[in-house]
């Protein structure tokens, strides 16, 4: 098999633009490093197209998952050192590389996923995050506390951007994750009856004072500008969380994870 | 006033070798940029050293900060754009960069805290983290909610690497953070009774089962690692956070936001 050495390849040329929004949009794909993301979305719905595969970075060779990929269909290229430091995102990549197909999650999706569910909507709403580790981190969360769907709202980050699906640990592939516009997005929720419950720093209840039973939406704002009025005026309801230091705020991705636990601790014990 | 505009000027070197631990170490100093962590530091028990001020890239002068700064000890260095940048960690430095002392809280510390405190203790174990950001975002979290302290045991990474110092937000000047041995913690808590709830996946109950209304510690260890044997023999019990996706663990950040939030919720509502 043959090895790429040159960062002039043009195969090398078209991944690495792939950094690129634009270029991920216009030819829907995405890249994904790392041998335990790699496998994580390969439980999921990943559609693999390119590997690029460095057997010297690499700790062992894995035939095995290197014939999954490709029985997925995607071609194997060999390549060096070089080539894949030029790919990859993080500083000691272990030579696994991946261009796959964005899973393009829609609402149909999520309308399956809660048909087969067996509890009420639960669902986290994020609004123009800027941070793409902070979006990444939600869908962490989200996946493990068993969310059924997560919506990226307006975006200023897209979900496929590199830094978002590294901290997401592969979970872009088994979670639906919708990028949608806020209209769309209520129009959804209120034709499903689910509550929406707005995260206000120091504004309504504290989040521990509500009941999480029945269908349930969060929506977090950005980082610095926190929610935009479309959801402060539509929301049904505003919950904070209790802050008794110094600090002003907590992380965003953090905020999520606390109310969306609180959720799962109060279906587990009572419902 | 004089600007410093030479990457060679002996301040500037001593102060980017604040980037090396041992140096830090043996200085007894640390750095700090950002007008935001350091209003929040100077409401805590900052010792400045020296600033470093970049006009160009300050948003404006604001001569107050600076005069405080200045009154509580600092040599005020005024510096060109090449050497802030230099000694910045972050890609888009405000233009404030300073030389501090380092707190050393220590038991003594976090003891006149639990003094002054109403509520029984409330404390968070951080054992031999990897991730700076990790150790830094426990900080922020553990602020907010009211933690008295959080130890950092036997760390690789000590809690004046820079950071931990951006991640944490300042809250290393407002929060007693010790930095100790298991050993010498132990023996602390165990004087004290307090309870130790060791954090391990998938052992014991769920951590919303049990009662923190009493004197309480969480012990969290490393990302990769777990707890060492020596809290998971000596914990007095073990709680897991319930995890119903395909991700196998939750960052370590996030399960230290969890585990105190379910305390001061338990606190708030029933005590």
């Amino acid at each position: 098999m043959e090895t790429i050495t040159s960062l002039q390849n043009p195969k090398v040329k078209s991944a690495i633009k792939l950094a690129n929004r634009r270029e991920r949009r216009s030819q829907e794909l995405m890249t994904l490093e790392g041998i335990a993301e790699l496998t994580l979305a390969l439980e999921g719905n990943l559609e693999p197209v390119q590997l690029f595969f460095c057997p010297q970075l690499a700790k062992d060779t894995d035939q095995g998952l290197l014939s999954v990929v490709k029985n997925r269909g995607a071609e194997i290229l060999f390549c060096n050192e070089a080539v894949l430091q030029k790919l990859a995102y993080r500083e000691h990549p272990d030579g696994w590389f991946l261009v796959a197909r964005q899973p393009r999650m829609t609402l149909q999706n999520l309308e399956l996923r809660l048909q087969e569910s067996k509890e009420p909507p639960f669902l986290l709403m994020a609004e123009d995050l800027e941070k793409p580790g902070n979006l990444g981190a939600i869908l962490r969360t989200a996946e493990g506390v068993g969310v059924h769907g997560v919506f990226s709202l307006d975006g200023r980050t897209d979900i496929y951007n590199p830094n978002v699906v590294r901290s997401s640990k592969g979970t872009l592939f088994t979670l639906p994750v919708v990028e949608s516009t806020n209209e769309e997005v209520w129009e959804w929720i209120e034709s499903r009856g689910i509550t929406v419950h707005a995260a206000i720093p120091e504004d309504g209840v504290s989040y521990w004072e509500k009941d999480y039973r029945g269908p349930t939406a969060f929506v977090l704002g950005a980082e610095n500008e926190g929610l935009s009025s479309f959801w402060k005026t539509r929301a049904h309801d505003r919950v904070y969380i209790p802050m008794v230091g110094r600090v002003n705020s907590l992380n965003v991705a953090m905020s999520a994870g606390l109310l969306a636990y609180e959720v799962r601790r109060q279906r587990s014990l009572f419902l």
